[in-house]
């Protein structure tokens, strides 16, 4: 694997960074969608998270991840086992899965075995990408370019987090959670609406525009590019103190309050911008939530919903031919009437 | 398999858990479509139909699920079987399988047992998710984004109770009688008039409008996505009681009687709305028996019409370019018109 | 396979029964096709013809049906066993052979046996729908939907009386003479015109507009589907009295006379209303001449003429723009104009 | 193979039948087209033809029917097979091969024989469709719906009078000079100009329009269905005497002498048409010297040549969007202001 | 192969047998492209072409028919056998390959052998038309009807002389050096301009409009279609005078001198027709000086050019709207203007 | 392989010239695509270039060239084999691979190597066209041409500098880093502006236009036509001293500084311009710091970054509906703006 640049290291774009680690945080938040100009360092950003997470455990030989810890969840392979006894656990690290675009249907869900079936005559299943998501994160870098038919494919597994496979005279399911992470370029075609909602947050990058970002960021890329490996030790100390914190946000995540009124104060938010059914309601309680966890904060106050709000909803307003504010503009406006 | 949220858990939409039950009750009304915005819970409510349903007596190795007792209907294998004696029988779950989009048709009817025809040069037929549907049900979530070719093949399975294979040298015919169940989104596409014919009921999901509603469902799915397993043992109870229902209401349909005046009713009811065919009809009927005898009555009455004919009727009518009111409506104001 | 709704259980719809009735006497007069609104009832009729046709004469083991009275007919394969004496004869009930809308053109004209292509090595045809349909019905629901490349296979077929088959290096050539019944819904697609001249007769089939036929409908349907063999034994006596009648006309045919005034008129109507070609008169006077063996007159009658015209040259006329009146109603005029 | 109605059974159609027996007489001439109404009896003549032919002489065994008597155009087996000596002749029926519109390219040109290849691993040639009709004819039904890329490789046959396959590892070229005939309703959709430039002569059927001959048509057509043997026989002497005007015919063809102030009209004549290139030209003096060779003349006059252009030239003219006439018309004005 | 017309005994299309001849002198010429009516002989000329033709030397066995004199341009085989010592060479035709329009891409460009993977295990190569044809000639009759990636295949190919073979995991390269020789007729669809840039030369056939030509083509064709082998035997001295005269041209080619002046006035004719690139010029130069090889002059001159400039120039043109002249008027005009 | 035109006997195309040897001292720069005429001479300067690199250190049977300085870089298979020791080193010929229009996808990433998979029943990955262009120049010839899909593969392959393959059951990521040479004609279908963004810089090459280089040309076209060997030999000391130049440039790359006011002025330059992100200062910087090694210079200079801008930035810059200037005249525009 090439060395990834450092989380660390990359030069503003605080909305996106903030987005990636909630996400890291509590991965039931749903995913990230990066929107933003060629150049602007958006895959740089998702390539870079991948090394600053910190390992999971897994049931050791598992195909899927499973998590010793959560036997319910558990595949069938796992379930088996465990009923002889004797499961034994392992750290991985957390997969971030490349989805590339040229990558086959049955890459993507699983397949038949081929050579399993040609040398020992056995229909077996090999995992695909989806599988090896699982528990982790999928990267579809231009996620506007995707074909559709993969497109369904995912948004099939998102909702349930199972990964239905009928083909090939193969009969599987095995669970498939993992966070979405994509990025798109609005230019070239719209996501569908359906795909767009499955983005639990979504952010906007730019170009930094004040030269000495600018220069910055050309100094460190140069650098980078000249001597990886140099520039990556340098940077090691500012990736250990963040990885640090993701996993204290983690550990306290589950003990951090949401009172009623803050819930209240989200599906008023809600209603005012009218976004369809309840899942913006669901991923702003869960993204304040993990703000909240990740600053060390016991409950989740007005601000924290205050802030997440653009990244939560920004994707889920339906165009308002009346209205042509852009959405950023119209949820900070819902957040004035609503929170004052 | 994933863990399902209980039916009985489910806040308001009362009129899709309705119809839901009443294809549970008599599976010859014809199926459930289901309507709605994005994230208002409709595949949540279907998925949790599956946990719901009590098991069901089928010929035992049957790849059919057969009715024992129901011998003229048995499929080949089982004739065949008969005549040999000693049929034995199982208890099943209601099968509740899944069309996923990305399905091939060779999975949809069945094809070549490919293993078999390689190791022993046979020419088997593998059943596929038709067969497995049989005398259960089949979902098809967003239904209106199904390619053409397979909604051509489920209407003519749907029409005959039969699945008739013939391809790849096979020459097959096998009972499959499924609920149909499926969810639409009326934004994305819309189903096409036969496939809407094919539904005994449509029913509209929305998401609720009030502050309580809407946080009562959050907290539920915020619960059962942290602990599912302590949140499905909180509504074991309320679950089991449902289950009872219904098996008491399968028990009663026979013996519900359906006066001559309600069969006139019904036929008003549809000429005044100008539906084709005589299908609403007898959907109506077979839905207000359903509902009677859910409800315990022993005759079917102008108020279990009345109450069932939305479901049974809204997605039949014609579009009427000097009539711009909605379907429901329309129903509405023909229920006042015939039953006063 | 599913008991069927008993042909003389159905209520109404005495023009198509007739068109089936002719067919089932004179299989040379063509095909029938049924139009109609959604469930209306079309397939029910076709499905329950199967059951009632009496059985035919076959050679015992030949895979096209062969007459064993008519030799000059003969496939190869019978032509070559009839040389070496003895072939024996069987009774087989009439084919009423499906033709899915799925189905694969391999499977429709036939093609190589795979199995024992493989297994030894062998260049075997294996025969499809077309040779199985030889001598009886083929029956395609929903026709107006059919892929343009099967309509072109059978419109070849079903002038020719014989499936040529050039493909997957075989060379074959078999007798397929088969009534085509279809049901089309005129809203879902126009079908060609060629497929539209192969069926001898069109018939019209409406949802009854009087209370007590549709109550009746709703009745008899209900009974069949909660009960099918109980129905089925109750009107076990009006299908053999039809059975009867159908078998005596048969017997009747070649001796009833076409005097030449009745083809004059024949022609006189054809030209008055421009249909193409010969094929309106040639149907004409068949479905007349069955008509009057069914009611065992000896000779046919202008009266015969008149009632058969509208089925035999319905969907014959050609789109007059200065004429927007109902095919049936050109015809009705023609009739009065030429017949008085 | 089914029983052909007799070719001088058929009432009127008197162009076609002459087309056809010129090309009967002088291959060269280049096929016929005839272009009609559905169901005006086309394909019966076509098919009528068949039977009428006499039988032709072969190298025996050849796949490609070669000519034992013209050693120069022998194929590549044929001429292995000469060195050694000892060719025997065989007389087989001239063939009169159906491309059945949905034939597969492969059976058209030919293919590797993948039952010799599957059994003794050597590349071998299957002959096509192209080789079988070598001498003989090649009869497409509905010539306006074959498929463009069979229309692209008839054109290059049909040039070159050699089949050449490149394909699945094979390199092959044989012989295949045949008459094409076809026909086509001109309402179906067009024919490809240099399509049409191939066939020698085109004809127009129609339906006939006086009562007398309808009857008579309608009355042998119900004849022959009845008992086709028997009508057969009864035409049986007719049949004869046309086979040996055919067969004295081509032995006069060579010795007809084509005066040059004959071939000077033709030319005035497409000249004044403005036909592209010479073919016209070639086709009248063949069509015209075949004709007199019918009638028994020893040199082609003006009469001959009169008799002939119109199916010789009819297809061959361009649109002109200044003269509205028809073809026949255009054709017959030419006529008259060359050949006063 | 079918017995070829004598080139010398094509009547008039004087252009267009003298492109051909230029191209057989100098092959660096680059092609030869004719537009023209249907039936105005383009194809009989290029057929002639190849019976007229010389034999060549080439290494006795090779694939690619590599030169023995030009070992830098030896294919990888030649280069190994040629260390090995003791090459052979032998006399064979000028490759004359037809490219049919069915061809498919791995016959074109050549594939695996299959025969030799099967039966051995083996990736070998099989070689294509394109290796066939190198150091002859690719003849495609009707250039405008070929398919757009067999267009872009040829582009290549031509442009490098080579013909890299990327697919079934052959990885090959090979010398493809030939002579594109194509018809086309210019109502059918336009050829694209790279593929007409890679003709050096384009000529325009037309039907001859005297009546004495026509009558001498008509009656020649008959003559060679009634008795091939006695026509060609009458023309065969013509043949062997034109074949030593090409062969006398090549060996004069590289000692006739191009004066300065000459390319000046070549490179001012296409500066004032504003072509492409220098392909023109380099054109121009080559065709002026395989002229005057074939003209027995030393000295390329003035006269030269302007004889060869349309051909050489003509569809190298630019469309200009403003100038609705004929591509052959604007090269008159652009020669009288630079050479006076 | 063909023999390849001498570099440094190119005529003119200074811009080009200079273009490509920027992109041989430092392949970070991102590639060169070249606008222009047909026959100006792109593909030659481009095929020119490979027989200049000088060869380059490579693990010896990496089938990736892996740099055995840089083992933080090795490909899986190095990194196995670095820790058993003893890894050699081999000097090659920097790759310079086509890819040819034709190719199919499973050539340009890799694929399943089935000779091994079916000989010896394993799944192994066999390398494609982005894994021998590693560490050398991938050329694509009309890069306009090329299907959307392959470019889809180029962009996200060129955008990570891994080939990440998930297809036929193969997992496999490998290095590809590669100069990207396109050349393209504008009129003949745009380049998507992803693709544009992958190329370091662009050119434009244009006919000569004054009367001795189009000679000049021509004359040195003929000659390297008419014996390539003595063109090459003749050339072989300029070849040699160019060589030289660019070995040097490269060792003194890394020395070469860049003042932030530099730095300053290519940000100021970028933004007068509104180019997207930050590709454009990255690239200018590069291309400016090669430009000032391969002229000896140890700092850069605006002078470097003002003659380096236009090949930088004219491809980056967005349509301007106010602006109809050219993208060239643009770039100056700002240059003067912003260097005064």
């Amino acid at each position: 694997m090439a060395t990834a640049f450092p989380f660390s290291a990359i030069v503003g774009q605080d909305e996106m960074k903030l987005a990636l680690l909630i996400a890291a945080v509590d991965p039931k938040v749903g995913g990230v969608l990066a929107f933003g100009d060629r150049g602007s360092g958006k895959s740089t950003a998702v390539r870079a998270l991948a090394s600053l997470l910190p390992k999971m455990k897994v049931v050791a030989a598992c195909r899927y991840n499973c998590d010793p810890d959560r036997p319910a969840e558990f595949c069938e392979d796992c379930r088996v086992r465990a009923t002889k006894g004797g499961l034994k656990s392992a750290q991985v690290p957390v997969p971030v899965v490349d989805l590339p675009l040229g990558a086959t249907e049955d890459r993507v869900v699983g397949a038949l075995d081929l050579e399993r079936a040609l040398a020992r005559g056995e229909k077996a299943f090999e995992p695909g990408l989806l599988a090896r998501a699982h528990r982790g994160f999928l990267y579809i870098d231009e996620a506007n370019l995707l074909e559709d038919h993969l497109v369904d494919l995912l948004l099939d597994v998102a909702a349930s987090g199972e990964n239905v496979v009928e083909r090939e005279g193969l009969s599987i399911r095995h669970p498939a959670r993992f966070v979405l992470v994509g990025t798109g370029n609005p230019e070239e075609g719209e996501l569908r609406p359906q795909l767009l909602d499955r983005f639990g947050m979504s952010v906007e990058v730019k170009t930094p525009d004040n030269l000495a970002d600018r220069i910055e960021v050309v100094r460190r890329r140069d650098a980078f590019e000249s001597d990886g490996e140099a520039f990556v030790a340098k940077w090691a100390k500012d990736e250990a103190k963040l990885r640090k914190k993701i996993v204290g946000a983690r550990e306290k995540l589950s003990s951090v309050s949401v009172p009623d009124v803050t819930l209240e104060l989200a599906a008023k938010l809600c209603m005012a911008l009218g976004t369809d059914g309840l899942r913006g309601e669901l991923t702003l309680m869960r993204a304040a939530r993990a703000l909240a966890a990740l600053e060390g904060a016991k409950t989740v106050t007005d601000d924290h919903l205050r802030r997440i709000a653009p990244s939560a909803l920004r994707h889920r307003l339906r165009r308002n031919p009346l209205d042509d504010a852009g959405s950023s503009v119209r949820v900070d406006r819902a957040l004035s009437e609503v929170l004052g």
